[in-house]
């Protein structure tokens, strides 16, 4: 039925992202699901520079809803199947902010109108959304969520 | 019992804060409650600004008790109960930080001492506390938490 | 067979270092353990400064390291066995950088790698590693971390 989703919105999943040291893009223990952090990816560019200098705000946004499509790409390898998804728990996001930009929950909800749009209610999670001082490789925004999983049949 | 416990200590819980995104300020999975980032509400007053250059070390003390005043809010909003609480377990401290301010233990304090004061042992928890670069509308102090709760009877 | 292999690896594990405010090192929820955040102990020194400033990217991978370490103490102390750690689910890591700093990956990866060192498979994790504007007394790193616990036999 996602899958279905995703077809209807025209949304292709870029490619999975490799983590960039050592450790894993997601763990899976019990029910739930730890997703590290994911950067941004639109199109076949990663996306970085610092908002409200390098980016706009309309930018990050786009790169917010870029991570999200990396997340969705990380989450679709891990479980086959993105209707394992029973809820989105909790979101984290991080935007890599010039001094004095401070509507990061405007950017991060690039990342949040597209799991809503994706999952309905499933998608709904709390979230915290803060201006931090550098980013891996200067990337524009980084995202990791907590999710729970429905029992395999 | 917990709301016993807030009249001896002379607290009113502060209205409830609307979500500033896309987002919930809680969700509850199986017996874990996710509370997302909320900020600092004194009386009436969101209080905002850099702590070490617009606020006191003790002005952001008391911000971050107040953010546990609204965490409670919306905890006693989603629960109707605070006594379903079993255990705080993890809290997330943020501060809004000019350059060179790093006392961000003594500032989350504020929220941690309320917790205990009002949860006794049952309010003691893990927790990091930060200085970031920017807070969403430069509130001075974002704080999250997780927590257990007790079976509904 | 963990402190077999600490053994092995030559390392000595540091005395735990005491909550720098109102909160406790780590807290056990059912099978969860949630450590909360940590800083960089090598040797008996604390390893403080900006990174990329005061610290080179070697110097903070061997904090990040320390900083690891100093979390195995806590569980040790906390668990009697180190054994009794499952999975290492996921970790935060915090670097405090000087402006333009943003090899975080690098410098945390002094942390994945002794917790994969040691814990083989179970020590790998989900994470992120970010650059924040201020950690406590100016440490150079901080990282916090959620385990799975096996049953106690």
């Amino acid at each position: 039925m996602i899958d279905e989703r995703l077809v209807e919105l025209g949304i292709t999943l870029p490619p999975t992202f490799p983590p960039a040291g050592n450790y894993l893009a997601c763990v899976i223990i019990d029910d739930m699901l730890y997703v590290g952090g994911h950067g941004p990816i639109v199109g076949s560019n990663i996306i970085r520079g610092k908002v409200g200098a390098d980016l706009t705000l309309e930018e990050a946004q786009e790169a917010a809803r870029g991570t999200a499509l990396s997340i969705l790409a990380t989450l679709k390898t891990e479980l086959g199947d993105l209707d394992r998804i029973e809820r989105i728990v909790k979101v984290f996001g991080m935007v890599n902010v010039a001094p004095g930009f401070n509507q990061t929950p405007a950017v991060i909800d690039g990342c949040s109108d597209l799991l809503v749009e994706v999952f309905g209610d499933v998608g709904q999670h709390a979230r915290s959304a803060v201006g931090v001082a550098e980013l891996p490789f200067d990337i524009a925004v980084e995202i990791e969520l907590i999710a729970k999983l429905r029992p395999v049949r």
